[in-house]
């Protein structure tokens, strides 16, 4: 069987850990590079919880430093949900010896497209800023990726404001490059990422298989277990993990081919997708799959396999 | 019992006109003025339907010119739905006679406000220039209103484009300064107006009424049938008669308290409400009840009754 | 001679003055009405003070109240430079047994305007507010208007932000409506404003002259001294008589057609006219005629001849 | 004598032809490196033209690749005035043997600022976004540079559009992101550089002197003549040479702090640099000095000596 290659790019939080994880054990992909992008937390953070996970898996994925900064507006974190340290406060040794790439993620981001024309899965689970910076400067780019399989955005109300998803509201400017692109999308945003959640039986269970990545993704959800009971949440978001099951596990969503445009301007929606899944289309284009439903139960067995597997 | 006060403002297209039948039936409710605006048609044909609705209706209603433009932005109606005549091309005789009122819109609906402080209920079914505009010239008028009970908006989609509800985004500047007034909102959205349909079997079963009023009903809506039918829509949804039953039976709708603002400035989302539903409320306030859910068939079952006994 | 029939719609505060006693005594034109906007102070403050200068000139203009607030943003006044009152705080006694008008300003302006077709001259001397709400309730208004010539915007810079003039400024939606309306406009900006000042001995000179207007001109004018000083303004501005002097003395001025918009949703430019006085036009249409320079030698010496003979 | 360090970022049309010559000869200073932008051309022109400058001078100054797009909004390049080649098209062989870096425009530029810390002048004469994406990449970057001495905005009109210089209308998020970097910015916009021209005779003078510079100045100025003939623009504008001689010879012009900000949102007014000139400082901060002077004679006498030198 040939791997399906996949490149992802992570502001690496709790969830984008778990995502990370999942993209190693499932058979169908092959990581070839995973670049960090300031988001969840800042830049250095991304960078180095990276090489911490690949530590525990046992693996050393090449990892590329990206944008230390949005495009264009200013820096903001999601520490109140991340914990400071991006991994909800969890510490995890730095892996001693890590080979540092000298190549920004951009630059390896491009080379890697070019040995794989047409091939390329582009898996961004965070702010969209390397990938925006990575096409301003390869104008080729979007035209050398197979896809672009992306958490971020919604169609209906956002988190981080009543309009907008975070990823997209931390870096609008990019995500509108992003979107205009040309290369093919698939939009996993809050409508079925918030379908994707664990619940604490099941983080109970991870523990209770004795296995360091079990415990390990326990602790970490479970910093945020305080801010999300105060919002009446129930269950733990595996956001960043869609996306790398929907590249193996098409089968498992379902989804509605639609125009998504980004508001960069607004007053009070600035970061919004502004999503045309009507049956009367009014945008004249459609550029995103916009994934709307998850099979939780298949969703969940799957990811609960990979990381008592690790 | 002493009836509850309401002043209609309506862009009288042809939801507009059952929303006007119903609040002359409903036995909790008086009208005491109802003012046009442009909207759905021209003014000058919002202005004459409703003459021609009290004469359906055997009654002599004041009616008040208002805005003919929207305060900014160009006028935009709404003719593929409510036809060129804003009654489904249904032509009814312009009745003879008609005792026209000299005052203007806003300055009757401020007469109206000062003759009952505090009691006065608004129901604005159409974009709401005219209150705008009666906002800005008579400052102290939201503080002598009870409240404003109007049909707009939509807490999720749009539908004259994927982000906006057609009243608003009609006139986004005078929605923002009603939003913000101070008087307390009950805003009747796509999210419950959508719940609030005839289907065809009703229709059939006013015209079968063989009361005048009920065939003109089912004749006006037939005119949108294609253009729904064209959208997968299968109801008539009659938007404008929910703020009027809500006044009378809030017991059929429930709604949740939110803070909603008006974007007037985005690319792509102008005149979206957007609406902060959420437990983890993130707008510093509150200055609408959002209405979300109907009891269909009740509200039906008067809706028709209300018709029928004309 | 037959006269130029006028309509002053001002904001009366310190220049306003000025300029409905210049159009007063200035024996080419004839006022038929003035209206009172919000602006440099608050709307009764401006329609009480047009009384005042009624009473002070022996006259009695018929007044009409309009705007108390700009159509979409909250009301800004500039009271530090006119004052509290408007009138730089000098206590001008109430007129008694005034006779005010029931009509609001746009019905009594497009009354007006419908009696002179094609020959009235509207002078709006403050933030366009009351002309907007005119155009949007009638929008037949413009095509009967001769033209407009106003006070507000600059080819340059601005005054109330580095960027706008604070007529524009104060109500860009009104500006913007006024400026697309179709009817010829002549802009008295900053560009010609700034020239057309008072120096002290040209105040001096008013008051010495014992005659109760040179006296008040003076004492109104002084109040904005210490405000000019710390400006490092060396002149006391007529801005408002600009339009005034223009219309009977058109041969003072030089001025250039160009293509004016106005900005409504900039981050720091809102209220700025963008002006298109170039040899290369880039904006496909001329609206104004821009006023750029002005004889102030004979501008100053009919305006003090004015002042006096009252 | 020390030389100054500076850092060329040019979009290498016309006039920054002239300005890397100038920067070449003028004693005072030491070019460290050019990086290429696209702007008055595409990039790849500016890369190549800036070779066939160096071959032109004899010199082999390092070029660096940068960015092929704006940071967010689509490309304009200003072919109308540079020609397709960006050099008038004027053909000049492309060098053979050139030493090509690997290195992005913005790493080197990073490199450079780190091995001159304090004292790196950065001199951009082309839209900002190379400067921008550096920043984004390097936070710690406008901290390391002693200066950033641009061609660039207008505290007056613009020449692209009404308000709008080019370098700033081409990438106005750049812009803002280099205006709000907190390093010293010397602006030279269009209220010196067009006081910077050469006039006919010049250019005779130049290609009378027999040197090839001289005859390659007027051969690629000339291109332009039509365009500038047809605006009724006199003189051929230095605009890029400004800020090069202003770091060898500031006694020539005159300036003023100001704030200066870019607006980034407006409808007509994107792209346009709003500047605080005036005595009552509106902004509550300088961020950068205004050039609005320069000594034609002096200036222009310099660059003709430099070129002619070549």
């Amino acid at each position: 069987m040939t791997k399906i290659p996949v490149w992802m790019d992570c502001d690496t939080g709790t969830d984008d850990a778990v995502a990370i994880m999942l993209a190693h054990k499932l058979p169908e992909l092959e990581i070839l590079g995973i670049s960090a992008v300031c988001g969840n937390t800042i830049q250095d953070n991304a960078y180095w919880n990276t090489h911490r996970i690949n530590a525990l898996m046992g693996t050393d994925y090449p990892v590329y430093r990206g944008a230390e900064k949005p495009m264009v507006i200013p820096l903001v974190t999601a520490a109140y949900v991340h914990g400071e340290n991006g991994l909800g406060d969890v510490e995890l040794p730095l892996p001693e010896g890590v080979a540092e790439q000298k190549e920004s993620a951009w630059d390896a981001l491009y080379a890697c497209a070019r040995a794989h024309p047409g091939e390329l899965r582009l898996v961004p689970t965070g702010p969209l800023t390397n990938i925006a910076i990575a096409f301003t400067k390869y104008p080729d780019l979007p035209k050398l990726l197979h896809s672009i399989t992306l958490m971020g955005g919604s169609a209906g109300p956002g988190n981080i404001t009543p309009a907008a998803e975070f990823n997209i509201y931390a870096d609008p400017q990019a995500a509108d490059i992003v979107f205009r692109c040309g290369a093919p999308i698939v939009m996993c945003g809050l409508d079925v990422t918030t379908q994707a959640y664990f619940e604490m039986e099941d983080l109970d269970e991870l523990a209770a298989s004795g296995k360091s990545a079990g415990t390990f993704v326990k602790a970490i959800l479970m910093h945020s277990y305080a801010v999300l009971a105060k919002y009446g949440v129930k269950g733990f978001c595996m956001h960043d993990s869609c996306p790398v099951m929907y590249l193996a596990h098409p089968e498992l969503f379902e989804g509605e081919e639609a125009g998504v445009v980004v508001e960069t301007r607004g007053s009070f929606t600035s970061g919004k997708t502004i999503t045309d899944l009507y049956s009367d289309k009014q945008f004249p284009f459609t550029n995103a799959l916009v994934i709307l439903k998850v099979d939780r139960e298949k969703f969940i067995a799957l990811l609960k396999d990979a990381i008592q597997s690790i």
